[in-house]
């Protein structure tokens, strides 16, 4: 049995925490494990063996199954023997970006569909290997092209290859005192490759931009040939090509190499803890930031609810924390974090100054950067204590902000009983913000998968009408049916001609975003 | 006869200006004026007739001459007699989207091209009236589309009409106490589906972002219908569709209505002069800013034959500062404009503290501010001195900058002999920054049209070797040749399969971009 993993080891859930979800969600069963095996690859012999006159090719059913799919709820339950993992026919491992551009016609050659593979966390069935109309999928895994290609440290632009993760970037720049500054909670794992495709937004994106903003030009290997999308820092020479590759979650081709601005490492990054009283005024207070050009790099607000469980984590030095809130006058405590790496902390001070907000200090910040890969390393450990765990998110203008808040959640209560939902804004702009939703309730024993995909579509819905359907996780299989209402018919008619245009066989990532 | 005219009148050279440029251009002869008479309209009258009940058609012979092209100079020496203008066979006028969208179906159904037309101060044959291989072209023009549709005073988001000008739309906003902050060179003419359609950059563009970079969302009328490209405020939902609009040159469409992101006017708005001793000491002083987060709204550098021509032109308080430059031991000055209207004034001068930079003051800023929309005035009056006037502009990594500075310097020279070639900086990025070139050069009276159209190719030539074709002028007609090795060859295929999906018979602009 192979069980996707977030890292060699998942994070275990430490005693309190375990008591205070038994205590405010309840727990449900442990899930009964259920051995899942690889199918037979459907790899013709002559495919394997055109494959493997590329680069290395593997049909061994725990590289296969490694490679079924990402890290959603879903896919961590399929992982378990519930739902039907997409199972590759084969992993193959190029080592360069013309031998992506050889693969890439192998299988068109031998009716192969391809599924680029990066660090695989993708939650939103990004990586599912589906086989379209083809006679069968591979993994493309791109682990192979881990190289940092160049650096201009003039202009502060460096290339990296797309299987880069996010450590290596950051371990390969540092040589040369270079940040990349893009830090999802899928870091550890997740390529500059997967960060490209699906339009990744880190945690300090207010300060470094989202990854979309960083990108200077990529490198795209296509059944037609290899393309190099953008060229000079901005440009006026028609539309901006490279930005229909971002996000194009590899139906347009594989991203081989993104070049990308750099920063200097930050000499002296400094996160602290907030309070606000109430989420209206702590929407207020970030909008505010956000329009006076007064945002930490990370500015990160979370909702009471939110707040309760991080204070319920924390363990011993919550009482002291609600004690001084009380003592404050605090009646809804709200939690913003603000982390300077490089955007200038007396600007944000003095903008706070007046308002009503309390500050909590470095611990509470420095307890936020400690934990602030935890969430996708419990969820292993939050399915074995029978939760039903996941995380949805959006972005809409501020003036919709709370309305949309407050209808995922009244969608979500409908479909799931008491669930605790929890919100938060992580990216802020000038005419908006991200919402961020984590939902936990006991697990529904008798159809669990059921149990999620009804509150899916039912937030989703929600979402939809009033926001983007996705902020930062991306279209994949599992957001499509609202994409489409999204970019409308003429939208998905020009996606639909970019893609008959690069990839005439379809053989790439089917099922996925259109 | 009609002349396109930047304004009512043109501004004329002061008697010191004059006398400088005898001196040191060289005046040539005043270029005889042959009358431009219009072409009969190609324009059925079943089309005439079909157009006529949608909204209003002309077919004026002055109607039409005042929209046959747009403001290069070789579309100033056409509107003298020297070379064919490409004139109109109708000016169709519409009032509303929706019929924007019935015109476009009349055109397809009666054979006819169609040039949105809104300024007309494109300088790269943008706004060209070619006809293709249809039966007739029309210029669409959008100056019926003329109001603030909406404003979202919490987001900040504003709703305009594509017909709506520069200084209209300051107009209507200031009245909400917003400003859009966008001021090309162009301003007073052109138009916001102008800025849209060609990636518009504003003089204070540090400050407030390309064009691009403010616009939200874009209602486009197409042949096969209307659609709107974006929503959120950031989203991960596939490729960024509205990039495709922006920059796309009325090919996919005809943009109708933009949504953009708005701020409060400046209140305390503030310009001055600096001079820094030499161009090498000048970019690397804006690559400092750029890169340190304190560039001003408005960051220009001049190089040194720039700031001798606006020295020149400065007239009697020219002499003060140049005695006070060397008293200062300043050998090489280039000059420096920085101006802050929402940027913060402090940032910039501790980054310019401990730097040898020389200030001038709020007078030299004073000046710029007045002057700044008299390139494209004076351009008539420089044409009737006998002076071949034009400019060029791209963008580049700053690694390359002085490099590509040279490069086209070198490949005027080569052409025109002994131009005044000026430069200057005017947009920094963290990455590069876009360069300027003004060429002035005593015009060839035996063929004026190949003089200019020979230094093109060489100057276009050397920028597209180091930079990109165009960082804000667009593509048009003129740059038409370079654009397809930017972008090559499959990113050009990328444009004709989008371009057949929306206008399968080709009817929007033809011969413009790709």
């Amino acid at each position: 049995m192979t069980r996707a993993r977030w890292t060699a080891e998942t994070t275990p859930l430490p005693p309190h925490a375990l008591a205070w979800l038994r205590d405010r969600v309840g727990l449900g069963e442990p899930l009964p494990e259920v051995p899942v095996e690889a199918p037979d690859s459907a790899l013709s012999e002559d495919a394997f063996t055109a494959l493997e006159a590329v680069c290395p090719v593997s049909v061994d059913a725990g590289d296969r199954l490694a490679r079924a799919g990402g890290l959603s709820y879903l896919d961590l339950l399929r992982h378990r023997g519930h739902g039907e993992p997409a199972v590759p026919d084969g992993v193959v491992r190029p080592g360069s970006p013309d031998q992506v551009v050889e693969i890439l016609k192998v299988c068109v050659e031998h009716d192969v569909a391809v599924v680029p593979f990066g660090g695989g966390t993708s939650v939103v069935g990004g990586v599912e290997a589906l086989r379209g109309d083809k006679s069968a999928v591979v993994a493309l895994d791109l682990g192979g092209l881990s190289e940092l290609v160049s650096v201009d440290p003039v202009s502060r632009v460096a290339v990296l290859q797309a299987g880069v993760t996010g450590p290596e970037a950051e371990r390969m720049l540092g040589e040369h005192g270079f940040t990349l500054g893009h830090v999802p909670q899928s870091f550890e794992r997740a390529t500059i490759g997967g960060f490209a495709a699906t339009r990744s937004a880190g945690q300090a994106s207010s300060g470094y931009g989202r990854f979309e903003d960083v990108v200077e030009s990529v490198r795209v290997a296509t059944p037609v040939g290899e393309w190099v999308a953008g060229a000079a820092p901005a440009s006026a020479a028609g539309p901006d090509l490279k930005q229909l590759v971002l996000g194009s979650e590899g139906l347009f081709g594989v991203i081989t190499e993104v070049s990308v601005r750099v920063r200097p490492r930050p000499r002296d990054p400094r996160y602290e803890g907030f309070v606000v009283d109430g989420w209206e005024a702590g929407a207020d207070l970030v909008r505010a930031l956000a329009q006076d050009g007064a945002l930490a790099d990370v500015t990160r607000l979370s909702d009471v609810d939110e707040t309760e469980v991080a204070l319920a984590l924390a363990g011993s030095r919550a009482g002291v924390v609600k004690k001084y809130l009380r003592f404050r006058g605090v009646k809804n405590p709200c939690l913003v974090i603000l982390g300077w790496e490089c955007r200038s902390r007396a600007t944000t001070m003095r903008a706070l100054a007046g308002r009503k907000v309390v500050r909590l200090g470095g611990a509470m910040g420095k307890s936020w950067l400690h934990g602030r890969f935890n969430g996708p390393r419990q969820r292993d450990a939050l399915i074995d204590a029978g939760v039903c765990v996941e995380t949805l998110e959006t972005a809409t203008h501020w003036s919709r902000v709370s309305e949309l808040r407050e209808a995922v959640k009244t969608a979500l209560r409908a479909e799931l009983g008491d669930p605790i939902v929890m919100c938060h804004i992580s990216h802020a702009y000038e005419t908006g913000a991200s919402l961020y939703f984590t939902v936990l309730v006991p697990r529904d024993l008798d159809d669990p998968v059921r149990q999620w995909e009804r509150a899916k579509v039912a937030a989703s819905d929600a979402i939809s009408r009033l926001g983007t359907i996705t902020h930062h996780h991306a279209v994949g299989r599992d957001h499509r049916p609202w994409l489409a209402g999204e970019i409308g018919p003429i939208g998905t008619d020009v996606l639909r001609a970019v893609k008959d245009r690069l990839d005439p066989a379809g053989i790439l990532n089917p099922g996925k975003l259109i």
